[in-house]
């Protein structure tokens, strides 16, 4: 999950509530997809442009999901949030790519800011802001780009599965944030794997590329962790929300789905614990080489120096040396080298360094 | 405890209540065990079928504890379950056993999901997800596998011992849990003694082969934390649970079962300090090895290169060196050798390297 | 973010509300600004002096902004603030220039004590302390010296952009508030600019003047924390204003500058983190490069001394040493020689030393 | 304070409230002793036998002291606690001698476990534990074995010292209380003086050895912490008792209890940050050794090696070596390796390793 | 400032509220010193004996200032105190000089137990305890021996300035409190100075004194800590004083004495991480130092071992050594030996070791 520069310089300056795109733009233009549904019957429509948008919130009086793919369109977002008397806070939230995980309530209208995590092509993780809001039968989601974790909910709702016909917006909003925490899942698991690989490899062979990738995962951990944590509190106001928003039917969901939200945290703790531990290892790893290096050298120098050393006493030319004169002197000098390197052997062997 | 990954990938995209094992399937087929009992009589059944263990709850008017081995099945669990009104989600709690420790109430029966601990053949923990659906007289635990840690309660329903004859179906599931928490207190004391084995091994050796144990130990103290840390909260909750479901004889009874949480987790900290200390304890075994060896080598390398230094200079060929023609050139030089070779000990030994 | 050493000392023994200005006298005289405005019209006015302030409390009924740059002058600073009687202990904050920030409420005023923190010419943070007295239409500003980030807020004042114009002296507070915040995430940027190039440095050549600059940065990112943390508590304590000073639109703008307090201290951790994660990565790379130089000095004594030792075996002196008269005696030795040293290169690279 | 290994494994299956002595039994028999007094006489007696107690409680007007030494015969616990109605639950937790410290109300009396600690001969810590059972006008405090630190208590009482004899059964057990608190002091002060002298042992000669007692102290401290952490929490439940039972008078004794209870943990926290700081200590001071180790071997190892060479060259057995046959080519090669062994030490002593 | 070894041995057994001084007697004898004073008009005293003291405290309606220095003398504490009806325990904590910062509201008077900071002659911190008791008009404060940081009140009040002759005893202890805190800054700044110069020292030359430096600042600061923590709750409690004690308009400079605690604290934090910066510091020179001796070691071996052997090779005494008779084999040798050099040079060059 690549940090992104986000242009918060851009904005300073500017008046609260100023609508300004702080993100890159992904897509070339933004594109609509409608769904409108009640018990007996469902319609999906892809409008061609905002006022077709427009037109369907004014007429439709069943459950209305209008789901928008591209937010670089200040204007798009302006017409659209104002239409349902949107607070121009809240507008710029929806621009603002940064944004922190919250939901905040308004007379009219609540809305939630979420990151949804999947992986891209190379098996990074990358995030993507989304934002609902949740007013009377309607619900509108803003993705940055195309492309989402909802494909489940939109066949349960074409095919008529499970509850989600019978019930309104509220459980929709339910529904969608359930897929994005659902994917979280996904996203900790894989990561699990990649850190349990990189456990054998070091165990195998702790070079200098393992800490690296170390070091990158742990990063990867955290920056996921920042993503999710506020979910916690998120989900926890979501629960207490207004019963004339929000149905007690749908109120038992949303506090499974808080279970959900602890049980990714809980993972996120156990993956973080996993790095540190195999940072541990890893210095371990590298003391116990260390230590290893130093003995064969210890070992080397410490027979071989004195043994030189007598070679270099028979070496001088001293003009009386009577060892040199002495038949078996060579041999004798031999033997007591031999001798010198057996005691070493065994004083090495008995501190249990070979 | 393997770290056991769970398949929460087949879950992603299906309606929050689905009905879908998440865990691996243990056994062929689900078993059941019924006991009925009151203060005067006790009856052990052992149902064949579904049919028989419907047919019981339908007309039991006693205290009826229907247990269930094997929750592979979803059909099994969905038919028990729908025949008390259990919702939908607390049945899909049921069926994932990746499931947090936690206590759930609804109108018309509390649920609680513990992870039942036990040590398999090899004397590695093994963790099995229990749930417990409490709804008026009936007492429904399900279990991943057979093998439990209730052959105490049994017996005392059994043999009439104790208070649980003259109580009712609260005090049963109170009576369960707490069985399930006093067997903690096996494994940690198990734990322990394997902690305490490897401190006298690294005292005595401490070889790199003790880390890899301490570091799972480690781990599987980890593991076990995350099993029982929710507890305290779980049975805080349960305390709390309204009159008309909990006698108040029995929350005294709860009380005591939360003092032995606390226990359970304050021991559980004392063995995670102990394993760091371990950790500690090895770290400075290591550098105080690297010390010696290159306590070693320095006394070597310094009392024997000085040592060659001089023979070099006398095995060197100028024609004039007058000291290579003295008499006792030879023995002088060997009389220097012995004092430099004895000042270095005198060193050495005043710096206690020796 | 150099720590300024506060003239603490001076005002020991002093009565509490005793004024004396505690910082470092920045300019040679305090300068005012003045805006008066409402709906449709705006007045900029610079006073020359005293008086002229004070005039324009007296008769302005439009929201009065005052700025006053320079705080070294007691006098001016008792003045001013006892024509809207407030309190001594006050004023005496508004001199003392190392404030935590807070928030204060009095029955006729609420007083808020920010840092503003800005990049001097050295790209260097500098922080600026600012105090706020809101007192019905009026709004004084207190400014160390010249130069603030206010910019933005005077040019919608008087293009009459945004909201402003519009509304009172509560929100011209908010907007004030707002920019400060607004400008510690074009530091907070700046300073993880400043991190990313020390990261890409330290992996490129880990050198001991990394190490400073790391030592700095994270004496940086502390200072910058304790100017900005208290924040927190203080914009929470402003949105709880009562509603006869804070008008109820303005309170919804206030919470949304909570989250942005919110995320500039979770930026802030961010940095905290990355910094840490660097001084780990720095130690890994001193103790690699310790490893590397170990195996070469292991890798060369290793297989030099022997060799050396084997060459002093046969530059001893001995008449009787029969290798000697050998006629291949020599090369036999070279022999033995080359395959020590090839059979040390091949034990090193076996346990891939090499 | 030996880590005690408690008979748990014992007690699993069985019903909760059975009673099970899980301690090791301490001496042969219990022992009774009872202090019967009020404002103006008091009376000491050693019942023989069960009955002779029981019948004290049932005829006594006054305060009625009765402590027990020695709790191993469930039988007369159960006899004594029946006698005034004490729950099972509680006489379990009085057999149960691994109790976490904690107070219990019950409706006709209360509970507090608590830890005595004491010095043994060896001047090791050594704990017991304390189970008092306050119901009305009585006071039973049940120990493990004879020997306690309430030989002050009853002085005062037979003396009529203090208000004790003014006051009933519920001061009784604060002053009780108030005793073990204060031989907590005791323990820390030993504990303190132990840390100090192996801070000197320490500074004086960093040995191994020192290490393992360093490693001995801070499981003791945190034995205790263990022991004494749980106490607040019970002196401020206890502060709270009603009224009924609780004279207002002694509710500001107990605050004043809370106090030293406050400064018994903080006074751990100070043993421990010491503990860490010796720990730290030791770690520098093997880093310093290691590196003056190493400053020895490197300077040897710098000055002789080049030495050596230089004498090897001229060791060289060429036929035409000129500098071998100059007059003075030895004197000049002494006076190039004295210049060689000056520039070394001038080098090193630059670099401040001389 | 040393740990002082407290008597608390002495007050083992002891009844609570036994009246017993547990410091060092510091002064022959009490000195007391007495201020009257109302806002027309004030008068010092200077009494000789302990009637003259009761004779004020019987008489005078004004406010009413007793100060006593030395507290050893126990009758003079509990004549004075009883006087008031002052609690038995409230006087044992007077003469307790380990008392941990409380204050305590009793009926009739409140308790402020304090520490005041000094520095003695030698610039070491030493801390003082100090008790007040506020009673109606009557503010008693105990000492433990004469000198104090309250010059600067004494001269408000006789010289009249400020707010202080206004108002009453309640003022007066918030200004005693007040000129404490005020102090503790002076402290703090001196301690600040202290790391900085030591910072200074390190990075010059980080000799292993400075580490014993670094330890007892370290440990200065944490002793300071825990004078200063508990007063944070202290003012808090302060501040909430029932009104009849506390008149409003005080209530507002408790609320600004509570800032300078917070400030004060938060000092102290910056100290503790500027201490633990620098240990990091001298842990990494320390290793940086270790790295830079090894490199010397690894270059002067490995270049000069492989030359040493190539000269040993051509020292060897081998009746046929081609080499030996060659013209220019000696220069050819040197050759050789300066290529192997330069190699070596650039070798390291490369590796950025030189
Ligand atoms: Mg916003
Ligand atoms: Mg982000
Ligand atoms: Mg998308
Ligand atoms: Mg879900
Ligand atoms: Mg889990
Ligand atoms: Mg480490
Ligand atoms: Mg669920
Ligand atoms: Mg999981
Ligand atoms: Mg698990
Ligand atoms: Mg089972
Ligand atoms: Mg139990
Ligand atoms: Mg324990
Ligand atoms: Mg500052
Ligand atoms: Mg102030
Ligand atoms: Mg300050
Ligand atoms: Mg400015
Ligand atoms: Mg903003
Ligand atoms: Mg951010
Ligand atoms: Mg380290
Ligand atoms: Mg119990
Ligand atoms: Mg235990
Ligand atoms: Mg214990
Ligand atoms: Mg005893
Ligand atoms: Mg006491
Ligand atoms: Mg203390
Ligand atoms: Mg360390
Ligand atoms: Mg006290
Ligand atoms: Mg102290
Ligand atoms: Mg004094
Ligand atoms: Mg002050
Ligand atoms: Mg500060």
């Amino acid at each position: 999950m690549a940090r992104k520069r986000q242009k918060r310089k851009s904005k300073i300056g500017l008046a609260p509530g100023t609508l300004l795109f702080t993100g890159q733009q992904k897509m070339e233009k933004a594109e609509f997809s409608v769904l409108i549904y009640n018990e007996d019957q469902v319609q999906e429509i892809t409008p061609k442009n905002l006022e077709e948008v427009i037109h369907l919130i004014d007429t439709s009086k069943d459950t209305l999901w209008i789901n928008i793919d591209g937010i670089h369109d200040e204007s798009i977002i302006e017409n659209i949030c104002s239409k349902i008397l949107v607070h121009k806070l809240t507008m710029e939230d929806i621009l603002s790519v940064g944004q922190r995980p919250k939901i905040d309530e308004y007379e009219n209208y609540i809305h939630i800011v979420l990151k949804m995590l999947m992986l891209n092509k190379d098996d990074e993780v990358e995030d993507e802001q989304l934002s609902f809001i949740l007013h009377k039968n309607i619900l509108i989601s803003f993705q940055e780009k195309t492309g989402d974790v909802f494909e489940g909910v939109r066949k349960r709702i074409l095919e008529g599965k499970g509850f989600i016909r019978k019930r309104g917006s509220d459980y929709l909003l339910y529904a969608l944030v359930d897929s994005v925490v659902d994917h979280y899942f996904l996203i900790l698991e894989t990561l699990g794997e990649k850190i349990e690989t990189l456990e054998s490899e070091l165990l195998v062979n702790p070079v200098e590329s393992v800490l690296a990738k170390l070091h990158h995962l742990r990063r990867e951990t955290l920056d996921i962790r920042r993503s999710v944590y506020p979910l916690r509190e998120v989900i926890s106001k979501f629960e207490k929300i207004d019963e004339s928003i929000l149905h007690p039917d749908v109120r038992v969901f949303i506090r499974d789905l808080y279970d959900h939200t602890i049980q990714v945290i809980e993972t996120i703790e156990v993956l973080r614990e996993s790095a540190s531990g195999l940072l541990d290892l890893y210095m371990n790893s590298v003391s116990n080489k260390m230590n290893e290096i130093m003995k064969v050298l210890t070992i080397m120098a410490s027979i071989f120096i004195p043994l030189t050393f007598i070679a270099g006493v028979y070496g001088m030319n001293f003009q009386y040396m009577p060892e040199l004169e002495y038949r078996y002197g060579y041999f004798v000098v031999w033997g007591v080298m031999i001798l010198v390197f057996v005691g070493m052997l065994i004083y090495f062997k008995q501190k249990k360094w070979l």
